[in-house]
């Protein structure tokens, strides 16, 4: 599935991220990894080098890929400001399959009344260190989102003890971690005698760095403007319609 | 959940779903079943039964449920010409949330490329004689719409022995009986090292009843036309904002 | 699937699980509900009663089958006490499938070395007020015991927050809660690269309510001792053999 | 998790077996493919070759690994003939988590009674050609041997189509096709408002490769006799005790 030629910059090339995208640009054959300059940057790195990715990209002109995790909130304000002179895609996760449930979810939970009450459950790796995953705390954004009210207020998490009844509006959140799981995701919608239920596999973290590549290609010449992963779907979609 | 006041006539009170649906009545406490008249008519009964329904619908100028499954195509145009003079909804499934995930499946197969192969898998009681099930099927074609494509022309069903790999674009079907499962359905979309699954269980035949309340009050001094469980959920939804 | 004839005396015949329990004698036909005596002495009640069940199973010399949860560690002397007078049967869940798979999840995990780690998750309806479920910890107990090491030393409730990388031997366990949902059970062995997993669905409560009289069929006539559900599963299958 | 030395002898090791066993060898790191003699010879290739294998394998007086697929029933006695002269391992699976759950399900089988339906469920890679799995098969051998009954003439294929319902005592089998997935298999045990589930999740195929170093670490030294892997997890858990 290789697509138009790409060549993206990586900040932290070395880093295990960084390694998986120079594999699959390897593997797609379009794209080539630069030292300097590039179509695209991409930032996977830490949360500390954020301030210097957005300088590099806004000095040079270039969109920038952020795929970088457990960035406080602080930050949204100085994305947005480098939003306005460069495209900057900012994603907590870069897989095609979870972008569209993050859609879905947020339709979903749009159209089920409070009926149905909302459950995120994930699993990864034994290794992983933070519970629940960036992924499910999106998924739970997305569900909160859709449902016209604010995560914070409506979390339920480490259920753990009695006394423990269901608010009503809940969003809870479980994790699981064993062996060698690349990552598991499940979106409950849990209503009277029925379920509704999304769910997305991934088998390993490969789908990550494609993901981060097909993100890449969309950036590529974008006019000014923040965008998500949710953007590249549309697009991919429209470009076959 | 009680709604506006709603009166039922029942084509087949004494069958399985007449009776379900007079219990699933009898709890919401704004539903009368009525021998004759009413503000809808209900017809969860066989297929012989149906040019007698449309007539009576017609002849009354009220609207019509059609719930009976294991109508052949020849209907169609006949249930659309009923369509012009009154409102009638027709559908194999009147879960609600089954009615969604319809909505979910459709959408999903429009944004995924044919790089995600499409499966559909349902589970049922071990009474069950028709393999796959019309729910299953109605999913097909809502994947199949959303691909642009025929169902008939791309489904793999049944399948056993050898020499069977997957043909490019296929939806695939396979079919579960045993104990006294009320109904599972899965969409599986599989792509490249990832699966994005949509879901649903019903827990018992209540779910049904009850859904066909939601759309018999939804048709309640509709105007004529052709509608879906679909735009029972978009009004709920609606409904709501 | 009627058996031998059964009197059954209940302590709270009221309560939800009295009347479970007399609903399913009555569709039996081969169990009778009496006031006093019975071949079976049946306590589903509350903990402050087990004294009082275990004083009259003993001076009545009649079985006693406690299917009461949330009793103390500290009952445990006088339940083995009253054991050795009559046939005593204490079961956390009485389905016949959570009987057997607690007998395989001890298998496996005897079997299965160090390298596997062990989750348990579970999902209830909204109201259940205590995470994890007995059952879900019963699950744990019985891995513990096939791993050869105590539970309370080795489990990880409520994962939420940061650094908690799963330590080596843990059994971790995690509930998500909502809609109607009957009691559903996963215990997952995650190993490198495989996952293998045993899993319960519990369709509606009635399976509790028939399995109790499984085992009070089991318990009648028996000499004095301390039985499980797994002794009623063997002795089920011992019969077919 | 390297063990003792061990010296293989690979069949076809140009093939996809072959070269994933060469690949697990080096990263065990305890393991030597040699071109002849070693202390196990293993068959991975194709039925045509087995006749070759067996036959080098009692000239040698080596222990044997078969881990081909697609035999047919007439090679049965040959291949017990040669287990009269040296140790032989037949396997269909050579994961180890498989070969644990073939065990689990024949216990099953042999523990619940007829009223609990029996359906095995697999899913696979686009690309793979006969349905169901040869793993699948396996299982369902397992499960007949348990309830005491033949599996041929109680499977349930390929369902599709009207007047299907289940015939009591069968066991039924559905195949999906999709993606990249390595290997999914579940076994559901379906009883009255109850299911009992046995699933196995392979995330890649190294661990077949792994499963089979394991078999043959088993098979070193050992006296003539037919073994299975359930020899290998049995003997690998008396090690532990």
């Amino acid at each position: 599935m290789a697509g138009a030629s790409l060549r993206l910059a990586l900040f932290a090339p070395h880093g295990r991220m960084g390694r998986a995208i120079a594999q699959a640009s390897a593997e797609d054959g379009n794209v080539e990894i630069v030292a300097d300059g590039g179509d695209v940057l991409v930032d996977f790195s830490a949360p500390a080098a954020l301030q210097a990715s957005l300088a590099r990209a806004t000095s040079l002109g270039t969109p920038l890929l952020i795929g970088t995790t457990g960035l406080d909130a602080g930050v949204d304000a100085e994305i947005a400001e480098a939003a306005r002179e460069v495209a900057v895609l900012r994603a907590a996760n870069t897989s095609l399959g979870v972008a569209l449930m993050t859609d879905l979810v947020e339709r979903t939970a749009r159209v089920l009344g409070a009926g149905w009450d909302i459950e995120i459950l994930e699993m990864h790796h034994r290794l992983k260190a933070d519970a629940p995953s960036g992924t499910a705390l999106a998924l739970g954004e997305a569900a909160a989102k859709g449902r016209g009210i604010a995560l914070a207020a409506h979390s339920e998490r480490g259920r753990d003890g009695a006394r423990l009844a269901r608010k009503q509006g809940a969003i809870g959140f479980a994790s699981l971690r064993g062996g060698t799981v690349a990552g598991d995701h499940d979106v409950i919608f849990a209503g009277p005698e029925e379920r509704l239920v999304l769910s997305h596999r991934a088998e390993n973290r490969a789908i990550f760095a494609r993901g981060a590549i097909a993100a890449a290609r969309f950036l590529k010449g974008k006019p000014p403007g923040l965008y998500t992963m949710r953007d590249v779907i549309e697009a991919q979609s429209s470009a076959r319609a």
